[in-house]
């Protein structure tokens, strides 16, 4: 038997977990899942006998050493600043190593030492980032074999709520931390490069610059830009291509209504509201708006936001509750970001049957014997139930792919790496077709910008 | 012959270097005035007998403790980080002290010192903070001898060139810091009280919530809001009043065209643009405008901010030679904000013959016998010219006096203070008088927002 050691039991290790247990026989694994709570852990063992879940705390370094020791391959699903601990064991240890977390500084000043023991540190093999990698890449070297010359590249993925589950103005439900919703865009300008030239935009109009996409067969979405679309700019080879942009997916309409907020400054995170436990809904709102001896919190807004009452920008307030006198934000010294994600909270959770979707869209221009061509490619994923939903099948299958890769040895280069080489994505990719990530390339005109 | 020390001879000490001079010989005062720079130091003492520069680094402890221990009483026109180093001395050596800066943590720690022998610290004694304090105490101290209760509360300052200088089209120059008017408003919202309820007003909005002022003599101004109206809310004593601000003073039209920046993203200081040393304006302008094929710089820009060729907006712009493709940023690494700070002080720096303006405002309404009344109080100073300018007055001035009253016993309570007590605004004020720092006090009805 090979042991494989799963740390963290949350979320999105659900499918992880249960695509190595469904392997563990014909793959030979014993599989360990840790996690602080026991009660999670087994769970998510279903009582598999080939699974072993214990009680795990990454602190106590005698536990965590003993664990490392006894794997030959060890996952972290730990928030990102913990996997250092795991990972400095892992050289000790000569252990290969997978993670879906960005590579940090601290991961990455391990690269010499992992490739001195030929150990693999695979990382952001998750979703966003990983499959974005792997699906990007695939295109990307398809076009260079060929000797094309990348001249667009564009990368768009969000994590929405599926269409059978979608019934709410804003097509628009919490499938992730709904905190990071709330917060995206802020901290400084969105960067990208367009057409040849670096483009900045603020926070205040990052909402109203938005690009549609069409998905066949799920309809239109529309993209806002991420804070810097440049970071995989050298990693992907693009650093001549003319334009760089990655976004996040939303259904259409989300944007211009989300920007109301933002322009009202409830997304504001760096203060604090004074006694913000007691105060309900519409005083919150009220905050806001400038006073008025006679007209109403809905009339203020409206004319502030300059809508009319029949908008269905007003419609998405509304429906939100935002205007109720009677219901508390109830948190202590809450910022007024906080304050909205509670309200939102309300109108945004997922009820027990619903579903969440991801959805994937790379544009990818480029130059072959003088022609401008384009190649699309979408991918659409939706989730069985609140278990195994898109994002834990999207985040955890490729984490689990790359694992059993690595302990075949098909994946042997060794170093902290991403899964931007061949022989990493192009068997794991295959593979996530059978679980129903599949994404269609389609070859369309090439329009770009001029 | 009483010994002043004075640490620090830029430019917001020339006036208070030029008054104990004048005082000197009816005061029996030797002055020493301690710089970094001994050739500016020597130059602030125009040769004057009872004034002796020194070279003086604040690092010395050495020489910083023989400098005090030496003196009657030590001014520290220092940035006010560095004020503690000083004050320590000052408690060891039983020094009285006085400031023109905000009193800091560091420097209330000292308040039980301070008492104990019997010290006077004197801080936020020039401007804003200073002269607001004391003339804003000296009206509600009126009121409330007549047993009237505080019920609104505004107070404006602004530093802006004087109408014989005012020869542009934002009606604006930089009079002082430039990197703070660029930076105004940023870091969080503007918060005040207004009718009973909290507002706060998030940055992109914080230049289109402006309230007009209307100084005799002088026209037409308009303030926006600090961003914290109310840290001085208890410290007046206004906790029960209904409506407490702070703002900025314009000129009328200039927030609106100052939003523009805001808008597009010009003042943002988080993050470095890319090459920004050989950018020329225009692509700078540029790197805030969505991508167009044929569209120039400035269509695009009129699109984006939706104004009219012929609208004055459009003409400020122009005014600022913001579209010039020859002129380079000319600075490394350069935020944003930095940047434009550049391109503006090509047309807002004084010139030679420039003079600078300070304008004070503040309405202070009240409930006497069951009626509501409004006492609005102004001041207008002019520099005299670029070394003794209104700002170097009216921060210098109150400094001095205050320093020759604590000095001549008169003002003796101990303690870490700001002058509020009217043992120190009332003949402060009086003395400013002589000095052209007049403020005029007018009854007028009370409006509030009701």
């Amino acid at each position: 038997m090979r042991n494989v050691l799963i740390i963290g039991a949350g979320r999105s290790a659900s499918s992880l977990i249960k695509y190595l247990l469904e392997k563990s026989e014909s793959e030979n694994l014993f599989i360990t899942i840790a996690d602080l709570s026991l009660e999670l852990a087994t769970r998510k063992t279903n009582g598999h006998k080939n699974a072993n879940p214990i009680e795990f705390d990454i602190h106590n370094e005698k536990q965590r050493q003993s664990e490392i020791q006894k794997a030959d391959i060890v996952i972290s699903m730990l928030p990102a600043h913990m996997h250092f601990e795991v990972a400095k064991d892992c050289i000790t240890f000569k252990k290969n190593m997978v993670t879906a977390s960005y590579i940090s500084d601290a991961m990455l000043s391990l690269d010499a030492a992992a490739k001195e023991n030929g150990l693999v540190f695979m990382n952001e093999v998750g979703l966003d980032p990983g499959i974005d990698h792997m699906s990007a890449m695939k295109v990307l070297d398809e076009i260079r074999e060929q000797n094309g010359k990348i001249i667009l590249f564009e990368s768009f993925c969000g994590g929405l709520v599926a269409p059978e589950s979608d019934n709410n103005l804003w097509n628009y439900k919490f499938t992730w931390a709904p905190r990071n919703v709330v917060l995206a865009g802020q901290g400084g300008a969105a960067k990208f490069i367009q057409e040849g030239t670096y483009k900045y935009i603020p926070y205040n109009k990052l909402f109203r610059r938005t690009e549609f996409l069409e998905v066949e067969g799920y309809g239109r979405f529309e993209g806002y830009a991420n804070r810097d679309s440049l970071k995989y700019r050298s990693v992907y080879g693009l650093d001549n291509a003319l334009t760089v942009f990655r976004g996040t997916i939303r259904r259409v309409g989300f944007s211009k209504a989300w920007d109301m907020f933002v322009q009202l400054g409830m997304t504001d995170d760096t203060y604090v509201i004074d006694d913000s436990e007691n105060m309900n809904y519409r005083e919150f709102v009220n905050l806001f708006l400038p006073y008025h001896p006679t007209d109403s919190v809905e009339i203020k807004l409206r004319h502030q936001l300059k809508i009319d009452q029949d908008d269905v920008m007003w419609d998405k307030l509304v429906e939100l509750d935002l205007f109720n006198d009677t219901k508390k934000i109830g948190l202590k010294n809450a910022t007024p970001a906080q304050a909205l994600e509670k309200i939102l909270n309300d109108s945004w959770a997922l009820q027990p049957n619903d579903k969440d979707m991801i959805v994937m869209y790379h544009k990818i221009g480029y130059e072959i014997n003088g022609q401008r061509k384009q190649i699309d490619s979408t991918m659409v994923c939706i989730g069985d139930d609140q278990t195994y939903t898109a994002m834990a099948k999207t985040v955890g299958l490729p984490v689990a792919m790359a694992t059993l890769q690595i302990l075949n040895g098909n994946i042997k280069t060794p170093g902290v790496q991403l899964p931007i080489k061949k022989e990493v994505y192009q068997p794991i990719l295959k593979e996530l077709e059978e679980y129903g990530v599949v994404f269609h390339e389609k070859e369309v005109p090439y329009k770009g910008y001029n």
